[in-house]
């Protein structure tokens, strides 16, 4: 057994897909029909599993706690971005909310929180970018409000909007798997040159407060004594 | 098959530790041979499923992309944590640090990065807390620097200094299979009432920039078409 501090040389993402992805263009110009008679697929994770949307849906209960739309939605959306990495790319993530989708990013690709190769920015879209994380090049899968028109459940739920019917969540069902991939947009970017950068190691000094370890280069004392950020008193009572 | 946008009335970790948990003590006083010689445990999750360190380690590739000393050290860490949690208590996670513990946190627990029952503070601690959500009760697991001193390696680890040893790896598992839970810190904790406020849905507004749907509370353009937290270019040439 083996431990290890380091990204494997080889990572785990080296089979993901076909080397043509970046062609590949979104079935904009399927027929219903095509997208929703194929009850095996929902996504694929980076090594290729399929998954159905019933097994997403059981994935997502197992790791999210419950079976929200939004990682099911969020799938769709990996989905959509993965096709579009070329094979043996080493890619980061960027979720740009952290409600759901990120939880979709860590089931489906590599990249975790703890691992730093999914970074959550608080900007609240539901968008998420794939890139090369040595040029930077990526896609970036966002939900196109325009594109929910015809799908007022799927409207309702990204809004936050809950109407109060107990049919709520199978229409929301049916209409994302008719929907398919009409409803995203895609977009080729470049991330910015900070995201490409390596943290390097920071030197550790022990806080006169609360003599555990922390980064030197915060300051004097850790960040979790500073009034302004600690989060808890001591004692439980 | 459902889809539901609420935390479960009947959370996942029902029937995670005994009643009397928050009598539990660490083992500071076992003999080394108490602590060694079961090869079958190395944590528990929240459903009270055991884990040796070997499947510790295999689960922590599979979910962290390699075998890395910070997530099996951090399922040390959030076992002693969730042994402290009383029975049926709803909890939620704080990990002081983004590099690897937040990965210890999601495949022991229900608390995930995209289910907001965990959350990062980036304070560059090697500490966690499970709190009670409701009363905010709770207890924090840290690295204990002074603790480190019979453990070289770990102490190297820790500190981020890597001596160029082959059997460095060897060597850190010894160590932290004798240290077992003396490594560790743990304070009893009641967590400041922001943690405890639900985020209420906010009102959604189009960016006239991209077009998208955000957090009308953000200001009148989104975060993300702003210069300074603008992530990326568009068009990936």
């Amino acid at each position: 057994m083996q431990l290890s501090s380091k990204r494997p040389a080889n990572p785990p993402n080296t089979d993901i897909a076909p080397t043509d992805s970046y062609d590949y263009m979104p079935k904009t110009d399927c027929s219903p029909e095509d997208l929703t008679t194929d009850p095996t697929l929902w996504c694929r994770d980076h090594r290729g599993r399929t998954y159905s949307l019933e097994e997403l849906v059981e994935l997502t209960q197992r790791f999210h706690g419950y079976p929200a739309p939004g990682v099911v939605i969020g799938a769709k959306m990996v989905d959509i971005a993965l096709r579009r990495v070329p094979a043996g790319v080493l890619f980061d993530a960027v979720s740009e909310t952290s409600k759901c989708l990120p939880d979709a990013v860590q089931l489906l690709t590599p990249c975790t929180t703890g691992n730093g190769w999914l970074r959550v920015m608080p900007f609240g879209r539901y968008a998420l970018t794939l890139f090369d994380k040595h040029s930077g090049r990526g896609s970036r899968v966002y939900i196109d409000p325009v594109l929910l028109d015809p799908y007022p459940e799927t409207r309702y739920w990204f809004f936050g909007i809950k109407p109060k019917r107990k049919d709520r969540s199978d229409r929301l069902i049916d209409e994302i798997t008719q929907a398919q991939d009409r409803i995203y947009g895609i977009q080729d970017v470049r991330v910015t040159p900070e995201l490409l950068s390596k943290n390097p190691s920071e030197q550790r000094a022990i806080c006169p407060e609360c003599r555990e370890a922390y980064p030197a280069g915060h300051g004097p004392i850790c960040r979790g004594c500073r009034p302004e950020t600690r989060y808890f008193l001591l004692g439980g009572a």
